[in-house]
């Protein structure tokens, strides 16, 4: 018998079928013995409607309030949960997140888990119900809702399967599992059995669109069992995300590729190279609400030194209305230049730390097909490399067979 | 300045611009230098759209979900008015009924109010907020969702004027006042000034439409100055629902002719007059769901009696069957005669009781149209005919004119 927190997204929960679907899965789930608390979001497109409603009354809606309204998304979908459930003869109770309750800070409309009370899931779990907890929302200490921002579902249900002490802390999304690269780009992408929680964060391209980057951090931090599963699809085992230490030894040398299609490079060339400078220019960018991705500077050899980053593209014009009007006089540099028609391609994975050479063969494989390197950045895990935009599916796919990432598990 | 709690039922919050127009209503109140509490509920059709989906799941939807369920209604409408008075300038600040909080009894979908902690709610207004309450709702002592049933509304804004010793709670619905009688049937018809709690619950069958009796039982229970307005048209100055002392010696000796269209009578024949025989009679019509309205039981002439009960319309064939089958083998009655062809007329006013003749009066007008009485039912303020249908109509017209209800008030 384990304890297992299931989460559904809006998707899976989006009409009264799909409810009944997701209580036969967690029936199956309890009939097997297991104890489960399920949590889950607002039936897809009901938080877009509240936002609707609130934008007719107030174009910038006063922040409390709004987390009064889109909160109800969720106490919707808990209620009709717990109906399917009974409906099928498993107990269950449904909670709000301040019922349970799950404490938060008072940043509303994006606020931070502080605490959760488990004792009444604990006792509700000990009398043979299926508890089922309303995701992405919680109450400051003042009694006042709150809720946690995009993506704040895959937070609570890794928050209470930390609480809970839970065996694992199931996702089930509209993918199953985490691949090795997007299967729609290469169709020999294969799903990993696992993956370690640093790798999901540096797969963030790919991850993202699976799970919540802050609820992979937060399961990594806590060392909560977090598995990616298909809500549509039956007796899938998708993709376990382990802490590192697990299975090292056969940890594969790289475990994916991932993208992004829609990056912008920009250079600040001939900056005085002088202390500040990336102050100086990424402060009034970063002013401008212009996320700054990869960041590059170079030794510079004649006092000079050039200074690049990606951008999303969305924002390539704004970042570079900044830079030209207000950084370039400021600090004196030479030129602004840029493209907007970059991607970025990573290759990731725990086990190039004790390899050698994986950079060098990322480099040989994409010269190989004439595709010429605009940037390079390396973490631990990962290298990143920006070109030119067209090159992107061949360089995925060439990587992909390069690294052998076609290939069976050992 | 005063404190004043309003409450505004569905209609007038069922779209973004009626929100704002409410928002708009309250901020002329504030703007006037009054403390105001809003008690809100549900956009119209919210809470039938989510009985609807319930109903999609469980045939019979378990109760305690059911009110998680339906009570997100009222919050859905309580963070869009405090975004519309923030809108314009008004400082506000929304409470669900558990955020109040309003302690319920645990019956759900008809939970009794127990109390109301009316700290949080004092403090914002002494900050200059307006408060806007979730009606409808409130949490029992576990902390569980409650729902007052229909019209519950209405009732958390008199709990709401009596724990905050309110200056007045005003009701804004879609008619602007208590008439005296339909206008709709009789173009004289007035609207009342004032009228007391007891006559408004015996005019039940016009009142119902306006005020839901349990929050005017409520009202005068704990004699909170309760105020009937429009919500639609401004400046109006309603019906004022007063405790039977204030003014009696002004009162007018009829308040108004109240009448329900859809009676049916039935009348067991020869009943053995013996003690049980009534509870023997109305048990197993209770059993089956049928609500009884006027009973009646005259005195017995040759050992048996004949007893007679109005029904609803509609419940007429299902009373009439277990009349049939089980009541009248049991009892040994001589028949079951019943017609659904029958309508209720009453007149009401806590004046009759010191006044002699209203009875006469009222049966000679009926007469003189030759109407013929059916059965006759009184109480202290209220004295109810039962005719045939078809005359409905007319009798109502006749004895408006008769009591001079056409008249203005002295």
């Amino acid at each position: 018998m384990a304890l297992i927190v299931q989460k559904y997204g809006g998707t899976s929960v989006g009409s009264p079928d799909r409810i009944k679907n997701v209580a036969r899965r967690v029936a199956s789930h309890t009939a097997q013995g297991h104890q489960v608390v399920v949590v889950v979001s607002a039936m897809s497109g009901e938080t877009n409607r509240l936002i609707d409603l609130a934008h007719q009354i107030q174009p910038k809606p006063d922040v409390r309030e709004m987390d009064v309204l889109i909160s109800t998304g969720e106490q919707v979908t808990i209620g009709l949960l717990a109906m399917a459930l009974k409906e099928q003869g498993v107990q269950a109770k449904s909670y709000t997140g301040a019922q349970v309750k799950i404490l938060t800070d008072s940043s509303h409309t994006k606020a931070r888990i502080v605490s959760i009370d488990e004792q009444n899931i604990l006792s509700d779990l000990e009398n043979d119900n299926v508890v089922v907890v309303a995701g992405f929302q919680g109450v400051d200490a003042k009694g006042n809702f709150t809720t946690l921002g995009r993506g704040g579902s895959d937070t609570t249900g890794v928050a209470i399967a930390a609480a809970l002490g839970a065996d694992e802390c199931q996702i089930y999304t509209d993918v199953d599992g985490v691949y090795t690269t997007d299967p729609r780009l290469v169709p020999e992408a294969r799903r990993l059995k696992t993956i370690t929680f640093e790798e999901m964060l540096e797969m963030s391209s790919m991850g993202s669109k699976v799970l919540q980057l802050r609820a992979v951090e937060f399961a990594g931090k806590y060392k909560v069992k977090l598995r990616v599963l298909s809500s549509f699809e039956e007796g899938g085992e998708g993709t376990l995300i382990t802490v590192e230490d697990n299975d090292k030894m056969e940890q594969a040398i790289i475990s994916g590729i991932a993208f992004n299609r829609d990056e912008a490079k920009i250079t600040v060339v001939g900056v005085p190279d002088k202390p500040g400078i990336a102050y100086q220019i990424l402060g009034p960018v970063s002013e401008a609400n212009v996320d700054v991705d990869i960041i590059i500077q170079n030794v510079g050899t004649d006092g000079t030194t050039d200074f690049s980053f990606t951008v999303h593209r969305n924002e390539f014009n704004k970042a570079m209305e900044v830079l030209k009007n207000t950084v370039q006089p400021h600090v004196g540099a030479r030129d602004v230049v840029g493209d907007n028609k970059a991607a970025k391609v990573s290759v990731v994975g725990v086990g190039m730390r004790s390899h050698v050479g994986i950079a060098s063969k990322m480099f040989r494989t994409l010269a190989e097909e004439g595709i010429n390197i605009q940037m390079i950045s390396t973490s631990e895990i990962k290298i990143s490399v920006i070109i030119d935009e067209k090159y992107l599916e061949l360089a995925v796919r060439v990587l992909h067979k390069a690294f052998d990432l076609d290939q069976e598990e050992a």
